[in-house]
């Protein structure tokens, strides 16, 4: 497969050829939400750039299998390994079962994302789904040397990790040594842990805890990083080409999953490019549950957020989301989002006028298109610079921009598209439509409300009764009817009923 | 709580009061669909019955916890324990990951049960996602002496347990000797199994296949049977309240679950009442995949099955599966299908009239409305009357309409109003609503379609431009601006786009 796709990868710490282990297959894992609570619309940032990362690849010609998990264990309180569990803490505080909390949030996730305009990952596996899969990854583990048990946990023994020539921190760039003096005080109530750099693989259940299984040591639950190495492993191979989440993840969550790779099956890193997303902030601060100053995605959609004066639609949103790259943090405020609106507005009116780009009957081409054809294909390929440069979809949209703006003047004057073929017009206007709504993902919503209309419509209706143009009444009954409505002249005024 | 609900027990065979086993609580478990390929609208009667019969439970008061499974691995082709896995069977077939085919099938049926108005069940647990479940389940069957293990599968022992006194057979009604009798041939090439009557609980993978975990007993998977009492037991407790599924899952699905919850805690069957719902038929034969005469849930609503002339909505689907009792067969039809959008809209035209019931100003109530009254509340509560008899949405309906026959004489004729109280009017307007909307879950699906009315508006624009009205060119700029539209008016015609 021949093409420029560079990617930055955090763990070489520069721009890389995207070439995968097994071409034409790809496979990208993207780490997904715990889903303890409705997530924010920071959280969204990491599926929109990896939606628009596997269309791409896709349309590149890949074979994609893009896996994005469901955390619904495991995941505690602190990163430090201590804390209760946010799911148990989420279904004790409402007295139902955390599986409840689960289903609740990963579907409320889902149909957030899917009308984000996101296409559905090819698997969603879940931890507590995969149990026993990650029993089996401690287990190795634990037979390399890597890891200890005490009182019914696991802990990965980093230290031991790291004089066996390995590089516990290689990912965000952390010297154990450092992590080590800096946590001292960490550690104390975590007497278990032989140093403040180990993390669980595997924590004894206390008797209140909610959620346990069965293990060789005892009932317990796995530790929050495990899942993840255990899952890719499962569904892309010790070796998947992508891997990715949010700048917070890098430590210790990626940097963890490494270390569990390394330390269980192979020396592989578990993926060969590690793709992180900046984060989203609020008037120049991190979005974030802890922090208390987020916008969820409901809020967002139904304009319920202090922080915003308006509700702002799904693609408007998306567009927001993309309208930056996505290793730039992104301040959200109303002024971004009516930017945004206006920008998602444009590249749908430039949809709807692909159609209308015809030289008009009379008007012949050009003797030589040469120069004009040369100028719209340079305008198509620029968006294509921009997303091979890393995914860049901020300059990607750019230049699309830019091409809106040749098909706007083309259309103020059909003739001047005498300037280009036929074909290089044609080339144009798909790939036009290919990038917006196929690759981009974003796609008309209609801003038409039927019910509004339909009262516009009643509202003529009653004029021409009044008129006594009983053509035009006629018309717009059978109008109506069409759609299965009948209009009823009732004494107290006009109203509708559905035919039955 | 008190109130006259009554289900059918297939287990008893008789009609029972509902009786939860720790009020308020009601725990219900549905069996759900093996997510291999795209379900067909037999596959929905159960999940629209359950979800009538989740809603009408908390309409009684009950906090109801509500199961539906998914499963994902272990149902072969063959109910004797042989032939492929229907996952592993699909995913060999388009060279994807077993998983790959759950996800797109299980997304597929949760969107179309959806939109066909079900609520989410509270938990969706998947076969997958409780192998440790399954494992811990078999271990204890083991301890009691009703299974044994052969080469590294696992068999439930039949006349063991029924020689222990257990009554396998008891569901289905069904004498394990006549089984033994019909089934002798059917032994051949399951020589690991002692007696014909027996199944599987886990089966030792064969090399080539796709889905296995490690157990005690080897790498294998688990019988299909397995996951519901496993799933159930852990989410719903050792006895539920109810457990339903299609009369083909009494036996062997619920007959097998019966026998392992049995035979691994307790006396007890799992469930106290065991629902089962009839089948949909084409042309007076069974709707299955296997028989091919089936019309899927999408060739229902998109009109593209052959058996019928046109596509028909999610909700009037709806009501032609409620139309019926649940345990009644019912033949699929365009004449069916018809008369349920009849019967649906004249239940939305009833909603659509509710605050339109008022007694005109200057006529005064009767004096005496206790007449008026007491018919007025016979009609509601003969709708409670249907849905009290096992769930009897056949006789609720009919008897709704009786409710709305009533309210559209009170409409013709608004000063009939003086005859009945406000009290009870209101009463039966609220209980109306209740009735259609929170249990029988019937909504109204807009009929006006936005981008028709949008071409009316603009051909009413383009006449009053003709007609030089610039009053209504004006008003119809407006409204249309209101909604984000902007009307362009082109040397071409009439032209809109979206405001940037």
């Amino acid at each position: 497969m021949q093409h420029p796709l560079s990617l930055y990868n955090t763990l070489t710490r520069k721009k890389e050829l995207f070439t995968p282990v097994h071409a034409p297959f790809a496979g990208v894992y993207l780490c997904g939400p715990t889903v303890y609570s409705e997530a924010h619309i920071g959280n969204a940032r990491g599926p929109v750039v990896f939606d628009v990362l596997t269309r791409y690849l896709r349309h590149l010609g890949y074979t994609v299998r893009y896996v994005r998990n469901i955390t619904d264990v495991g995941h505690l309180e602190s990163d430090a390994d201590e804390g209760e569990d946010k799911m148990a803490k989420a279904a004790r505080a409402r007295h139902i079962e955390p599986m409840q909390i689960a289903e609740q949030y990963a579907n409320l996730y889902q149909r957030h994302i899917e009308v984000l305009g996101c296409l559905p990952p090819d698997i969603q596996p879940r931890a507590t789904g995969h149990i026993t899969e990650q029993i089996q990854l401690i287990e190795e583990i634990l037979a390399n040397g890597f890891a200890y048990e005490v009182n019914g946990s696991v802990y990965f023994d980093v230290p031991a990790y790291n004089a066996a020539g390995r590089a516990y921190g290689k990912l965000s760039n952390r010297v154990v040594e450092e992590l080590l003096a800096g946590s001292r005080d960490n550690l104390a109530g975590q007497d278990e842990k032989r140093s403040a750099a180990d993390f669980a693989l595997w924590k004894k259940a206390a008797p209140e805890h909610l959620m346990h299984w069965p293990s060789p040591w005892g009932e317990g639950f796995p530790g929050w990083h495990l899942e993840c190495s255990a899952m890719s492993r499962k569904y892309l191979g010790q070796l998947s080409d992508i891997h990715g989440g949010g700048l917070d993840l890098m430590f210790p969550h990626h940097e963890c999953e490494i270390a569990q790779s390394q330390g269980s099956h192979s020396h592989s890193d578990e993926a060969r490019i590690w793709m992180h997303h900046n984060m989203i902030t609020v008037n120049g601060t991190k979005m974030s549950k802890s922090a208390g100053n987020f916008v969820t995605i409901s809020e967002l959609f139904e304009g319920t957020n202090n922080t915003l004066s308006q509700a702002y639609s799904p693609m408007v949103a998306r567009f927001f989301l993309l309208q930056a790259h996505y290793r730039s943090p992104v301040d959200i405020s109303d002024d971004a989002l009516q930017a945004s609106r206006k920008g998602y507005r444009k590249l749908m009116n430039g949809l709807r006028l692909l159609d209308k780009l015809q030289l008009p009957e009379g008007v012949a081409p050009d003797a030589d298109t040469e120069k004009g054809d040369a100028e719209l294909r340079k305008l198509v390929a620029d968006v294509f610079v921009g997303l091979n440069d890393d995914l860049n979809t901020a300059k990607a949209l750019a230049n699309l921009f830019n091409l809106v703006r040749k098909f706007n003047g083309f259309f103020a004057n059909l003739a001047t598209l005498a300037a280009v073929s036929k074909a290089a017009l044609d080339e144009a206007t798909t790939a036009y439509r290919t990038l917006v709504v196929d690759v981009l993902g974003l796609v008309d919503e209609p801003r038409a409300n039927a019910e509004d209309l339909l009262a516009l419509t009643l509202g003529f209706y009653q004029e021409a009764k009044t008129s006594k143009d009983y053509g035009k009444v006629d018309q717009i009954r059978a109008a109506l009817k069409g759609q299965g409505i009948i209009i009823k002249d009732l004494k107290t005024g006009i109203d509708w009923a559905y035919e039955e």
